[in-house]
């Protein structure tokens, strides 16, 4: 019953550290690989490459930056088969600081990017491909792309990018799962010759259907976070996507365990998942930033006064 | 863009009591029909029609019993326009007790059953259905059903029984998209003559999407529940499809309230929503009672440990 094709992507660390600035303790992080790797997860993405000219090191933890020796501090001595996957962000890496990949320990580099810097973004890919990185371009945002320029996007990323994959991002998490097969199916319309992947939000508790809703559409490619961890509502959780998926290489269990060991106690650190702010910037199409500020100030539970906020007649 | 023949009907405080004993008091309950009404939601179900000969009144609150006096004590002095639905199960109901519509504070009255019970189903639908009530089928445990015996019950369903809906019970919140689709075009093809319903749980995160793919399909009565409070996992977030569901008589502001003012607090009192054994007997087709036991003990946490209780060789 299972398509051998299909791979999961586990974005962890990456989109949960967007919750507390990328310090997760070298520990935790071992913790977490271990764990995807026992469960024969396909790709473990572990942070993002920015440039340390623009952001201070000292204002962020380790997996803002991702250097190859911290990664390798990171899988040292753990027996796994789960690649190692990095996100770039148009206009905030330094290319020069990416060594050719038989020099890294990372296996994928990913280039995130909207649909307006996709050039940027394909120049940034091939660079990356010509090193020797399996490469991948995520559209983030696509609920807000327009139509005409979507299809622009795509016809370019399939003519001139070497990007073996090309993810749908619902960063507001607030796909429906027809808009998410109207999306898949428009990509693999225009996208003949590579993957297409998912990764999703789950502001309104639909991360993990419409990454169902994306497989059933035959997107291969799918991204999800240990007990949903990532920005604001988080992510598709792994461990629902092993108990939908049937390939026999996956083992729920080493999840199960991690969530219990490592999870649990997260959360009385950092908050995601389900929550109302969250619900209305999902059901809004909104960014959920201003609803991470609500969730952080003393009027959290306020929630008819920050919906008003974003539909009302108010000035901002 | 709406579809005006989709009703909704909350089950909060019926579905929500399966965790408490029903024992949400007078001032809550009223709280909640307030909201419900001025949301514009279109039926709220208050409780179980229970017999007290089976259930001794003393252990469990108002709401296991729903006598109409308690009903009218909720209602009373509030605008509304939201009927009331009270449930009842097979075997434990004594007709008796209930009494004529017109003289009685409650419009429908749904009967759960499983496939096995549809002859008593039928019948005590019949009866109220006679005494002038709105009816409705509960098909409780669904995913449990065998295709013959479904077939056979739908089509009882609908040549000898007075119910208005017949509604789909995921009781253990194991269903996907594809098999929601499924059965509820089953039932489509079978019952020509009734409305179809849906009522979700949220074991793995999919009662709003499978409610959002019933409704593609054409069912028109759907469950939700405010902050998704139910047994377990708890129900489709009523605020969820009050964001998706764009009939302009639908005010989600009411339900933003009630959340902040009552179901916040409510949550350091009782437990429900996505916890990992719930998601793990969603994920295994199975009754939630091992895991509402579960998270009542001391191992609560211990999730493998659970998992392999319920798919190991262990003796039970």
């Amino acid at each position: 019953m299972f398509r051998e094709k299909i791979k999961v992507l586990d974005c962890t660390v990456r989109d949960g550290g967007l919750m507390n600035n990328h310090n997760f303790d070298l520990r935790f992080v071992r913790e977490v690989y271990k764990s995807l790797s026992e469960a024969g997860i396909d790709y473990m993405e572990i942070g993002y490459k920015n440039s340390k000219q623009l952001f201070n090191p000292k204002e962020f933890g380790k997996w803002k930056f991702c250097d190859d020796e911290d990664i390798s501090k990171v899988i040292d001595g753990i027996k796994s088969h789960t690649k190692i996957s990095v996100m770039v962000d148009v206009d905030r890496v330094d290319v020069d600081q990416v060594l050719l990949k038989k020099d890294s320990p990372v296996d994928m580099i990913r280039v995130a990017t909207y649909v307006k810097d996709v050039d940027k973004a394909i120049f940034l890919t091939n660079h990356f491909a010509d090193k020797g990185y399996e490469t991948a371009v995520n559209i983030m945002a696509i609920s807000r792309a327009l139509d005409n320029e979507l299809t622009e996007c795509l016809q370019q990323l399939e003519k001139e990018c070497k990007a073996k994959i090309v993810y749908i991002v619902d960063s507001f998490g607030s796909l429906y799962q027809e808009s998410t097969e109207f999306l898949i199916k428009k990509a693999k319309s225009i996208l003949k010759t590579k993957e297409i992947g998912i990764h999703a939000h789950n502001n309104q508790q639909l991360a993990f259907s419409n990454t169902i809703e994306a497989i059933i559409h035959d997107a291969n490619y799918v991204d999800g976070s240990i007990f949903g961890l990532g920005r604001a509502a988080g992510n598709c959780p792994t461990e629902l996507l092993l108990g939908f998926l049937k390939n026999p290489k996956y083992d729920i269990r080493p999840i199960l365990d991690v969530i219990s060991k490592e999870f649990i106690p997260l959360q009385k650190k950092i908050e995601w998942g389900y929550f109302i702010p969250y619900a209305i910037t999902g059901i809004l199409d909104e960014h959920p930033r201003t609803a991470i500020a609500l969730r952080e100030s003393d009027k959290k539970e306020n929630y008819r006064e920050y919906y008003e906020s974003l539909v009302g007649e108010v000035e901002e």
